[in-house]
């Protein structure tokens, strides 16, 4: 941490500075411009931040160094982890596909998706039973129901369930259904519910929140982390610019960055980032060849008459081409296609 | 609602949107242009917006005209609201200060602040007791204790409270203390909350989203209000921007804009969107002048040892001048200050 | 300036870093931190900057410490500056009402503008000839005759001109009508423009480009300030972000903050960044109550029939509310209204 | 182009825009709903801009439902274009790569990154003689000597030269040495400019500007097509968001989607959008993945001296993974690497 003084700060303000760092119990390096004086600090930079040295006499600015997370930084992690969801593995050997209906309607619609995403290369379902809406007025999810559906087409094809969370009182009741846990990017500085999660004994999918800079993402997902739970994947699905050709505006570069900073898997929503389906195939080739560790895509059989987010699944001969696609680019850049488990009865 | 068809729509497309809109019970009146057709949808918009026609052929585009919330909407209650707050009106009439730490912390530092909140004019007290901070290491709140606190110094005081509530599961025990509930701008789309703070029988302080829309913000107050509670303050509170000399961008424009959309009053939050203490004086006068019907401000004893956002309280001779600003800048514009309550025994 | 160095850099990472600083001239003081080092540098940061010290092993970030602009900085500037346009002052000690049409239509139409103009307590005139437009197709100004009606108006009504100036080549033509030269939103960065404005001999309107930091605004003023030229007036406008309920977001905020870190005066336009007629009136209060040192208002006689920007312009009894508001609402904050000048002929 | 009537807006209303729109040419339909009226337009869109029907009484809003571009839309040009910059086609068959330095700095320097280029794959040279910089102590470029440097090269080595072009006054000169003319993202509403590349004879790279919308990315690039220059390339290079771990965010969902809405080539810089070099090579995988017709890439012998964005600049081993990529990833997708000429004269 560094703090900047001032061009008229005085001794005395500079010396109550570094007084202030040290009865805190840190160190501080004053070095002295032609035009101001800079003093760097030295200990626990969480504890600094409480002193509030920006309200001191003199001080101009203090500037933060190091990463405000640990568990999930990469810094003292230098291998990227592997995250298993029911035997299925994220992360850097593989490219996991995660698919299915953005919402659960039925047991058959989401039993045909299921299939679609199978075809699709998939090893992992996705679907929503508790749906974080804009209106009050939207379709909210079936609830338990939905879960109960997940759980019976999970036995049929053999695909672990990610489905999202979104109440600290229901996380127990998914959890007794569910594979991995899905917090929203509504949720994603919804503390309660992280710190529930970080409790619970199911990986996590973390999207990143729509307004979120990648280092507050990373600290939602330090939050998870503090309460034991590291088995995280973090999904970057668009964040809020002015563009509005596109519902979000994808953050592609936040994937390279990200892998960086942190040990934990890095996937691509490429369904609701630009919420129109002509632009999933092509956000797919594009996460997979930036090197992302999977993504996660909607489909489902009948688009028009999806409850939700209709506009943006996949359907038909796009499920042909993503599973061509997912078969052959990985491969190109040296990874494999994560292999779709087996149902443990025959289907 | 309109549906715009493609240059190469064919006469079967576009009779395919008409009779799906009718079996739907709604009318569609097709007009025929040079290049292109538009269709004009009448009838129950939330069930067009469940009909996907963004994905039929020959269909490029869907602008929705009317506004999606209806409660909260000024359109069907002309007159603005005011809200009472155990006595203390917020509304058109008179401009409310709303004044206190940012964060409870002991008995004597919420005392003093709330001398000095009455010092400044205020006439309603602010605390946190359960915090959102974006570390995990951070201090997140006294919880309880700090309710308890609030409530000794109301009593003390005579000042309403308004605390922060960000847990669906807490709604309750923050009720049997606080006189108003805080919806943070990190919840404002935690829709379980939404739901829990309309269930409750308490005035909601909804402040706008850092990502939010206006829309989106009378979207989340029409979440509250569908569940029975319409004693709702909207309060803008900065937005997300790419300008990082401020924490966030106080959207000034955000107030006369919701008040002519919605009827609920919409107060500014002056120290929270720009995060430094030099602005908040200067903030304060323009929200009253734009017709704010409110600031809420943060007031601390000692800044410099505050244990969250130090960096924005007022203190010493800020709370002078904010006092006589309160006092003569609403009469100009029309408005008197409203007046704080007295305690029932005396201080 | 201050480099940090990874948790990895060797010894000889710091000396080379300290080598290469004391080559250019500088001083480096290291800080051996418990986790990392970091090392203040001392001399000319802007021949720090064209080391690429990023490119240097071990080395992850460096922070530029101290403002990049000199002349337009308070820092050795203490007291504000008041820049005389053609004798009417724009600066500390009073608040300056410019008004006019958006674009010069006819005579006729401007005349008529500007005695709106004084009606509504204006001492300037502005009036677009030359107008930079999204599309091709929309009206582009009437050019050198759009100068001389605005150059026979002030000689009617005695207010000093504002026009914009789009060219580098008309720079010279601008000047040989107009009192003070703008320099628009989409040219802030048009730094050729900047620089033949630098060497003309009238004041500059600088308004902020709309996707332009606080800091980039400055730095354009430098540019200006670099060739000679330090009668400059920075513009607030309003920047792009994702709410869509206004044309730009008017950062309010912006005010104080240029106002504390350069001596030039800063005024706001809350026609253009609102985009609406009916947020003007409670911009400019706002404007006025946050201490912007003046307003620029479009005003026309007919905005139905306006060939640019019809939707924002004041017209009727606006402009009887916006007379009353500038004649009452500075004094309460310690200032006065610029007095208009008279014509040198009677009128 | 659809007007929608506010709920209490009168038949009179309704008829006087009725009205309006038929004496201005065009027809108009009106549908009444429950709750209110929208009429729709029909006709010449540009003239109804210009009635401001959005002043009329009873008009809530005017929504635009056409594209406001001709001559650079999909719509009456179905086939996407091929631009030839001296003999190297730009499109949609194969994947153009263009490199060379950020700036030009000496005749060594540029010989030895184009030497660099072509190693890397490139069949076009880059490199900046006139630099937009926002400080006015930075480096401003070398001018025309620079441009005699890419000359030369361009006979050396046989690669067309790409070079930014930022004043009106300057195109002809530019136009003398160099194959195409770039014109940047601080330029692309720097209209004077526009229309000066529109009436050049050679083709022009359009950036898109970091604060612009597709849809004016498009206008821009009508501007330049309606002076009688076709041959446009469009490059997306990053706009501005609030994430500031890169300088600026990769809209990589650009591309798509310009590509169906213009026939124009879409081109991706990853170089300038995040500002690092680390992110170049994911970037650029990811930008062919995506669909671009090509990537223009910084590369410098020796990045740490570079006078300009070294921080950005391949070089090395990062020369030989770039080409070992772009000779197998665009034939993975159906496209070839467009080849580089030879010199008229060996090298």
């Amino acid at each position: 941490m560094v703090v900047v003084m001032a061009p008229e700060a005085t001794q005395s303000d500079i010396d109550a500075v570094v007084e202030l760092v040290q009865t805190a119990g840190g160190d501080a390096f004053v070095s002295r411009g032609v035009s101001r004086t800079i003093i760097g600090l030295v200990g626990d930079v969480d504890q600094f931040g409480a002193l509030n040295l920006r309200s001191y006499s003199g001080v101009t600015d203090v500037v933060r160094i190091s990463v405000p997370y640990k568990l999930v930084s990469r810094e003292h992690h230098p291998n990227r982890s592997v995250i298993d969801v029911r035997g299925v593995p994220i992360g850097s050997d593989t490219v996991t596909v995660i698919a299915g209906p953005c919402t659960v309607e039925t047991p058959e619609q989401t039993l045909i998706s299921a299939r679609m995403a199978q075809a699709a290369g998939a090893s992992m379902l996705r679907g929503g039973a508790f749906k974080p809406r804009t209106s009050p007025y939207a379709f909210q999810g079936l609830g338990e129901a939905g879960l109960r559906i997940l759980a019976d087409v999970r036995a049929e094809t053999g695909l672990p369930v990610v489905t999202e969370v979104i109440d600290p009182a229901t996380v127990d009741l998914v959890c007794s259904y569910a594979d991995m846990l899905q917090v929203g990017t509504r949720s994603m500085q919804n503390f309660t519910l992280l710190q529930a999660v970080g409790a619970a004994d199911k990986p996590v999918l973390l999207k990143r929140g729509m307004n979120a800079t990648i280092e507050e993402w990373l600290m939602a997902a330090e939050y998870i982390a503090q309460r034991g739970n590291l088995d995280i994947v973090l999904c970057e699905r668009g964040i809020r610019t002015f563009e509005t050709a596109t519902r979000n505006t994808l953050d592609i570069s936040a994937v390279p960055i990200a892998q960086r900073l942190s040990h934990l898997p890095v996937i691509i929503d490429p369904s609701h980032s630009g919420g129109r389906r002509d632009l999933v195939l092509p956000l797919s080739r594009a996460a997979i060849a930036v090197g992302a560790d999977g993504i996660i895509v909607d489909v489902h059989p009948h688009p028009s008459v999806a409850l939700c987010d209709g506009d943006q699944a996949l359907t038909g001969e796009d499920i042909t081409e993503l599973a061509n696609m997912v078969r052959t680019l990985p491969e190109l850049l040296g990874r494999g296609l994560t292999p779709a488990p087996q149902p443990a009865a025959t289907p």
